[in-house]
């Protein structure tokens, strides 16, 4: 069964919910309670955790533990994933120092670069290699996750090495569309800034998580 | 009326879309013209331009160069917006690098930082300024977005004096949620590792726009 990726992306706010009520010390929560948290309809949090069968009882609500740990097994941050940045420059050095990274189990073991001068030093206490040692480090480090961090003429052809080598999945800040057969996350920056100028042209903010 | 967020969201990638239409030189466009270059469902395109009335016609489609301008005067892009950046880290120097905001028409204009070791260098040919410049900068500029790129623990109070100095909207970088009166976006790096790490461990992409 395919899950939508709102679906996807909300039960990573979930999960956050969850682990914080966890730490409050909350045992049982409502889907009107992780729906206040978060600002959305509770009628949607009963519907995307529907996709997984029946984890809330009626009356009681969720238990907190058992459904943080079932989201975390259908997301996979129960495992750790071992991640390349490639591209070592503000942006690849920016999310090897970025805390949130590590928090939620995707652990920056490498970062590479073609530049020569780069190579060698040291970013968040990683040494950058030459892309030319990519494949080796893959298998030697078990690295999973690549994230593309180079300028735009080079992403698609850094997109072939990255896959040639073994990796499972791309994490895509350049601005172009991708052409490979493993699966790739686009983050568009610019897509934030477009939201946020037409809240402020409305003058109010959109409903941010509306059921469509 | 409001719009759903995700609809907002999309109409960014349409935007684009028949942007590349009109550069092809491509005078009218279906729903399913565009889907099928997005991955979407024609009916999810429909529904997505239905909330801004009837720019479509029965069997000639849409036409490209009204329905560009239609969605720019929408989302506020037919406008520049001057933009500062609050931390000239890492982050912030790979923000005022990047092309796509001004290649949207979201134009850079100052870097601030409290560092004083960081005030007066220069990012992206922009000198950084001293945080304490932030009220008189933002009437100077006419600067109505604000990019938040601090560490965690500052995020707040610099949200309260961005706020205080009269910018319209903030681009929150950092972890945490941000009190304010005005329009927030938050940029969640780490929802981006989330999903991809669920289409790596289901071995297939999940459908990226399926309708809820």
């Amino acid at each position: 069964m395919k899950i939508p990726k709102p679906t996807v992306k909300r039960l990573g706010l979930y999960y956050r919910c969850l682990a914080r009520y966890k730490e409050e010390g909350v045992n049982f929560v409502s889907s009107q309670d992780i729906a206040e948290r978060l600002n959305i309809k509770p009628s949607q949090v009963r519907k995307d955790l529907s996709y997984f069968g029946e984890f809330g009882k009626r009356g009681l609500g969720y238990n907190v533990s058992k459904l943080i740990s079932e989201i975390a097994h259908i997301i996979g941050v129960n495992k750790e994933w071992n991640v390349a940045i490639i591209g070592a420059g503000n942006l690849g050095s920016a999310l090897a120092n970025y805390p949130g990274l590590i928090k939620h189990k995707f652990r920056v073991v490498a970062i590479f670069d073609n530049d020569r001068e780069k190579v060698g030093k040291k970013i968040a206490g990683i040494q950058v290699s030459h892309i030319s040692e990519l494949e080796q480090k893959v298998k030697d480090m078990d690295i999973e996750i690549a994230v593309i961090a180079v300028p735009e003429s080079a992403a698609q052809y850094v997109a072939e090495q990255v896959e040639e080598a073994g990796i499972k999945g791309i994490v895509n800040f350049s601005p172009i569309k991708l052409r490979t057969k493993i699966p790739v996350e686009d983050v568009d920056i610019t897509l934030s800034f477009e939201t946020l100028a037409y809240m402020i042209l409305k003058n109010s903010p959109v409903e941010s998580e509306k059921e469509e």
